[in-house]
Parts: C-alpha cells; sequence; structure tokens
C-alpha cells in the first residue's frame, strides 16, 4: 500500500457521538434557538471533526501551493509565467495578499514549491519556500497529459506528506495556492466531475476580456475532448487536466482528514483540489470547510458537487489562501462561542415562554 | 445650540481626496485588478472616513445597548422581560455571545443600560456596566407615544456623549443592543421610514410562530396608525415608536461620524437606530459600515434605505453586537491590505500583458 492509499484508509466520518453533545450545548446557549446560525453550524462540524467539545483551532497554517502549467502557452493568462515565481517571492517576502490576510487571522503561510517553472532552490536553502517539486511546470494540457499518472500520485503525495510534518504543529488547516493560468486546469476539473459546458464553468481568471475568454473556452474544450478525463478516477483526472498545485491541495485535504483535523478551502482552484480528493474519498468531504464563493463563475458549480455552503462572500478572486485565511477568523469564533459562552442554567437567565 | 445640533453640525463628508489616494495605491497592490473586491471597497471607505492612507483601527469597542419596551405588555416577544436585565449581567460577566465573538476579533465590549425596566445600579456601581438611563423601560407605544421628545433627544445625546467620551480610546465603533421586543420597535421604524406594508419588514424575533407573528404585526400597525411618526422628522419617528437603546446607537453613530471614526452597525436593531441617524443626517451614512444581513426580514429593507450591503451573511439573529463584533475582523484585514501588500513595483512583479 503507497502513502495515498494507506492515507485514505485511515479516514474516517465525523464523531457523530461529539456532535450531538455539541449540539446539545450549543442549543442551550444564552441566546434565542441557533441565533448565530451558521456559526453554530460550523461549531458543531468542528466537533465532530476533532471529535472534542473543545476543539483546538489556535495553530491555524494555510499551505500556499505553487506550479506552473504548460498550457499558458495557448495564451489563456494575462499574465506573463514567470509572475508565478515573482508572485512566490513577494509572498516568501511577506509582500502579498495572504501575508497581510493571515497576519490578520492569525494564520501562518507556508508557501511550497510543488513545480514552478523556475529555479527556486535560493528560497528553498534559505528556508522561505519549501520545495516539493514535481517537475518544471506541467505539460500543456491542449497536447496532451497534463502530467504522467505517477507524477500526478506524487502531486498528492507531497501534499499528504506536508499535512503529515505538520501534525503537532498545526489545529487547522488552509489551502492556497499560486499559478498563472491554473484557473484554466480549474475550469477543466469542474467540467470534468460535473459535465457542465465548459463555458458554464470557465470564468475570467486574472481579468482576460471576451476574445481570450472565449479562447481560452476553447483550449479547456479541446483539453477534455484530447484527454478524455475519467470522472470516476481523481488520479486520471488530476494527471490528465490537472496541475502539479492542484495535486497538492488534493493530498494536504487528505493528510488533514487522515489526522481529523480542519481544512479550509480557499477559492476555485483550492475547490478544484478538493474535487479531486473528493473523488478519491467522499468521506474527506467531511474535514473540508469552503472559505469564500469566489467571483469565477465555476466555483458555484464546484461547491455544489462538494456540497459545502461557504462562508464568505466578499467578490474575491484573488487566490494565494486569501479567502482560507480570512475564513480562520469564522472557525476561532465557532469555537469560542461553543466553549466560552454560557448556557442559561449557568448564566441563570429566563428561557422562553 | 444642543449637543445633539452642535454633532451634527460637525459632521462633513468623507475625504475624497484621501479616497483617491487610497484607490491609487490599492490599484497598484500584487493582485489582479480588485482581486479583493469588496475588502478593497471597505479599505477606500475607511481611508475616506478617517482621512488617513493608514487609518487607524487596532482599539474596537462594541457598545451594547440595553433597553426595554412597554409595547412587551401586548405579547409580542417569546421571552419574558426580566431576560433584559439577565442578559445585561450575562455580558458583564462575559458569558454571552457578545463576548465570545469580541474576544475573537480583539474587540472591548461596553454595556450600556440605556433604560432597561430593573434596578441595575449595583451593576452600575461596580463599573461592569455604563449607566446612561433615560427611563425604566419605554412606554406601550400600541397605546401611545413610546417616549417623549425631550427623552429621544436625551437618549440620542446619552449616545453622542458615549462616542465623545472615547474619542481617545476608541479607533473604530460598534454597536448592539439587548432588549427583550426591540424588534417590534424596529419594524415599525422600518415601515415608517421605507413606507413599506408591516408585515413585509416584520421577522419573528426570537423565534416566535405563525400566530403570535400575525399578532405582532397588527400590533405594529396599529402602533404605527395611532402614532403617526413623520418620517422626515427622526426625533418624532424614536419618540413614537423607537427605544431608549435604539436613540443611543443612533446618537453613538452621529457621535462617531463627528469624530471621523467608523461604526460597525450590528444587525436589524442597530439599522433601525442608524435609519434614525440617517433621518436626522444622511452624511453620517459614509461613517457606517453594515456588518451582516440578520435573519430579520426587514433588515434587507433597512439596509436598502441605507444604500448599504453587508459584509457577512451567516444567518445570524442575535443582536448583542454579535455581527458588528464578527466584522471588526474584516475592518481590520481591509487596513492590512491597504497597509501591507507590496506594490507590483516594490515588489517587481511583472504586470498583466
Amino acid at each position: 500500500m503507497n502513502l495515498l492509499e494507506e492515507t485514505i484508509a485511515k479516514i474516517e466520518p465525523q464523531d457523530e457521538a461529539i456532535r450531538a453533545l455539541a449540539h446539545t450545548r450549543l442549543e442551550s446557549l444564552t441566546m434565542p434557538y441557533w441565533a448565530l446560525g451558521r456559526l453554530l453550524d460550523l461549531a458543531e462540524e468542528l466537533a465532530g471533526i476533532t471529535r472534542s467539545l473543545h476543539p483546538a483551532v489556535a495553530r491555524k497554517t494555510i499551505f500556499t501551493m505553487a506550479g506552473d502549467h504548460g498550457v499558458v502557452a495557448e495564451g489563456v493568462s494575462k499574465y506573463p509565467q514567470e509572475v508565478t515565481p515573482q508572485m512566490v517571492a513577494n509572498i516568501a517576502a511577506g509582500g502579498a495578499g495572504i501575508n497581510a490576510l493571515a497576519h490578520q487571522s492569525g494564520a501562518s503561510v507556508v508557501v511550497v514549491d510543488m513545480g514552478v517553472a523556475a529555479d527556486l532552490s535560493e528560497l528553498a536553502a534559505s528556508g522561505k519556500i519549501v520545495s516539493r517539486r514535481v517537475g518544471p511546470g506541467t505539460k500543456n494540457m491542449a497536447e496532451g497529459p497534463a502530467m504522467s499518472r505517477e507524477e500526478a500520485i506524487t502531486a498528492i503525495e507531497n501534499g499528504i506528506g506536508l499535512a503529515i510534518q505538520a501534525k503537532d504543529s498545526v489545529d487547522v488547516f488552509g489551502t492556497g495556492e499560486m499559478g498563472i493560468g491554473n484557473t484554466t486546469p480549474s475550469s477543466a476539473i469542474v467540467a470534468a466531475f460535473s459535465g457542465r459546458p465548459v463555458a458554464d464553468v470557465t470564468g475570467h481568471g486574472t481579468g482576460i476580456e471576451e476574445e481570450q475568454f472565449t479562447h481560452k473556452v476553447r483550449v479547456i474544450e479541446k483539453s477534455l475532448r484530447l484527454n478524455q478525463p475519467d470522472p470516476h478516477d481523481g488520479i486520471d483526472v488530476l494527471s490528465k487536466i490537472g496541475g502539479f498545485e492542484i495535486g497538492g491541495i488534493a493530498g494536504l485535504i487528505l493528510g488533514a482528514a487522515s489526522l481529523k483535523k480542519p481544512v479550509v478551502i480557499d477559492g476555485f482552484i483550492s475547490t478544484a483540489g478538493a474535487l479531486i480528493a473528493n473523488a478519491l474519498c467522499p468521506t474527506a468531504r467531511q474535514y473540508m470547510i469552503a472559505a469564500h464563493r469566489s467571483v469565477e463563475q465555476g466555483h458555484r458549480a464546484a461547491l455544489e458537487l462538494l456540497g459545502k455552503q461557504p462562508l464568505i462572500d466578499l467578490d474575491l478572486r484573488l487566490g494565494e489562501g486569501t479567502g482560507a485565511a480570512l475564513a480562520m477568523n469564522f472557525v476561532e469564533a465557532a469555537i469560542r462561542v461553543l466553549t466560552e459562552v454560557a448556557t442559561f442554567e449557568e448564566a441563570m437567565v429566563s428561557k422562553a415562554q
């Protein structure tokens, strides 16, 4: 059994007994019935995930997975590929959106080179980023598979390894990514799993205009026709139309689920990774918390496939893990409600008549 | 000129020049154009409010205004009136929802007795709550005005006084409330200002069933018919169909606006207070940040009157300032983005092609 199979074998459903205890406690808090709405739903989920009525959530880490995409040769993005390593350096230096938002919510950021098409060995040697390279960017999926089946498994296992290494230092995982062109494989993945028309699950990425959008849709359609990914085989989908960072995200999610820890899924690309994880192990869904609803139109379809309602809807479309960082506030808030609010009995407050 | 008039005279529009500078900076951050969406809109607002490109937001305080309502004699609420002082004590002791959520977002909570129908002098003497009592609860608005015009002005000026006293110790104000029955005057206020049918702006408060809901609508309709509040006169509306805590909230908002500081408006009852402030001084709207969309159906109409889109939509309906406390995270996040994220030039990242 390889690491991927071992990890999947360890993923168990949430603990329903603890969920029920949490539910009872939440119902008896000094407030009208379920008056903090989805924050209470989240508290119940976190109890079920962690098997605890006092879930640890203090140590939060966002793993921002970086990778490049051969399909950018087709002209699907507004930014040149060199922006991927530039933004990796920017995040490593603390100057990106994810740094500011992680700073606000008290999360750490780990930048991972999953396969950037540039030499990042200096940054890795200095400890500012972590190297889990599968290759120097994927191949062009419009001309054949983005990667081999072995590379797909390696990408996922690298993500699993990151989660397992962090098991004693992280309470809540968060996903994020950086990779010029990566809304293109993400839309392809959503189309493959949902069966919806590509144009319905494709967005404007970093801000392309209509003409380039039409072209992007055609490139994705061609990639799907050429590669025929099997939606019943997550590895097949990842290898044919995915990305190294998307595989890393899928692995991080599976690893977190195997550790019985919550994992906050960022936006569109992270949700594509979550769809791969879900295809490999549907039970892993029970450990996923959807952070936000992206502007990318395919995100809605992706979240529906996972049966998840996101916590935040602020027209974000940056990625990097920014939505996950913001949502960490709600994770902590939910647990503070579960653990710090008095019950009617404790506070001697009269109940409803 | 009384304190209310003086305060209104000091309220100026946001600074458009600083807004423009903030906009230029936000456009040049290392991310696709406006890729953090409404968080960037919020950063721009905060710059315009505070006249600064480095707005101070570290010191956040939620003022939870408590008051009782004579209209509970009509049987509009599911909870007995004694719950108001019990919950005031619970908040003062740190055991309520607002305490947990303020704890999470790093906000302080100040509980204010604006007019609870119980003797809270011990709590006030111990310093655990602040006393700004206008009276021992309002009169029953279904039988006449809830309070006199003088009392309405006193309630508002008490709120203004709280803001002014905090001018050197608070960067961001938040509103909150506690008062059994207070969705009833809030719906009446929204109906008065919007002209909409009462049934369209009335909700189920703490959880009343259909029969009691129909009764609640009739009580509000009767109160409006009997009192004929003038929507062009905020003091008239507050005095006839308002509440002491609603007046306190209106005053806190006006006070914050006069100090050029942002004020985060909690849920339905707080927004009713904001409507009173808006009627007295429409420019005050420029200092309001809508925290969340409440389950209470009248809240949507109230937010539309203010032209505000809320930041959070988590099916909250607790009040106390809980939504404002959660939204403080986004206020801080917006400012961290404005002040901590590098521009393309600073980070030497390539721009879009």
